[in-house]
């Protein structure tokens, strides 16, 4: 019995999130077909992240197991004939017992906004769009405060798994700004904020998102991250970001696990 | 009576086009339904381009003529907030008589590609994406032999207009190459082809774009161009280049019509 990883990348924005669902356009759904069809027997996928509707992917891992004669280093291409809007951008042979969501040490999400005047119709399904500019610095302080490990009830939306432990772990949260452009070329403001961590709760990378957008544009002091985060109350948190700025950009495995 | 000239961009992935059919998602249609609304009376659209499916714009222009109280300066913030890909960027009064179609001198068209190794998926649907690097010089040197009056019937896709003259003038056709960057912001080598003239046969621009990346991909020589419109025959130019790189940039009118 084969065991393959794969790691995907996709266009969020033509599907309604990463899990099979009847009736509707899914990663899960879409990428389960061609893989059967390349393999010639159905699979069965496990992705790590069930990633929200519009929400893109850099990095995603699945994996599925069978007997396939196909050699894995064949099967991004194969795969990538066939869809349009995902591409398998690496599959390799992992052990029997190995699974993609059980063995994921951790995940590294990045989230994109720019700052434009009027919003550019073209980058709206790829960026949340402010505008003004942020205060990169302010986000910056904020961030640190979330860094570590604790409870972040204040940054979790209703609807996900209610009883996920709220203590999570965040190694990494930075605030990038950079000159970019805009769809015609012309330069603007973009930041970008990453997140690492070895587990989120739903929704939370998305609020960690607005609520640093807010801080940037001057409607929540930096200093008052960590009242937010010590109140463990939704409410006191930001808006939740749209999905539309949201990538998964790597799954991180435990050392050996795969 | 007044009459109103608007400039339209708009994302054309997902449109079946300008033009309004039964049952397809189209810009006229969408605009319609939104103006409508805003103007508290059915309006009729004329557009100066029937841009085809997946086309983009920056600048469509299109009038209407109606007794609307409706300050012109209030109409693109009042249509824009009822639309998400479709973006009125500009609308003023003009002269009771003028018609977008009729009274259009010209129009540039811009057609953009670039160069990678594997395409990227984000930029699938606004771009036309070779693996290669492409020669400019080369592509320049034939560019030139297209512009000014010819006939273009090398450059003609059967479905326009059979009666339409061959004869059209090019004032202008330029490529520009220049370092850009993919979605993930790494670098990569694009091209922007521009097209203006006074009139177009149906895919003329793609299919000029088609052959000029042929021409820069060494599959054709730089000279041939001459030789190919002089032909008057659709086989001896290039493929007709995909809908998505292509954007509608300027509608230009005549001194005094509007």
């Amino acid at each position: 019995m084969r065991n393959i990883l794969l790691e995907i990348e996709y266009d969020g924005s033509g599907f309604s999130g990463w899990q099979a669902q009847p009736g509707k356009r899914t990663v899960q759904g879409e990428l389960t077909r061609a893989l059967s069809l390349v393999c010639g027997a159905e699979v069965r996928l496990n992705g790590t992240s069930r990633t929200d509707a519009g929400v893109h992917a850099y990095g995603q891992a699945a994996n599925f197991t069978g007997d396939f004669g196909i050699p894995a280093d064949r099967i991004p291409l194969a795969v990538n004939n066939l869809t349009e809007d995902v591409k398998i951008v690496g599959a390799r042979d992992v052990a029997e017992d190995f699974h993609a969501r059980h063995d994921a040490a951790g995940k590294t999400y990045l989230y994109r906004i720019s700052a434009t005047k009027t919003p550019d119709i073209f980058m709206r399904k790829y960026r949340y769009q402010v505008t003004e500019e942020l205060d990169a610095d302010g986000m910056r302080m904020a961030a640190d405060a979330l860094i570590g490990t604790h409870d972040f009830s204040s940054f979790r939306s209703a609807g996900g798994s209610p009883d996920a432990d709220p203590v999570k772990t965040l190694t990494g949260l930075t605030v990038r700004d950079f000159q970019g452009t805009d769809s015609r070329g012309e330069a603007l403001t973009e930041y970008e904020i990453r997140v690492t961590g070895s587990a989120f709760l739903y929704n939370m990378v998305r609020i960690i998102a607005g609520t640093l957008v807010e801080t940037g544009l001057g409607k929540r002091r930096p200093e008052s991250m960590a009242e937010t985060l010590a109140a463990k109350e939704r409410r006191r948190a930001g808006s939740t970001a749209p999905a539309a700025g949201l990538w998964l950009e790597k799954v991180h495995f435990k050392d050996g696990a795969s």
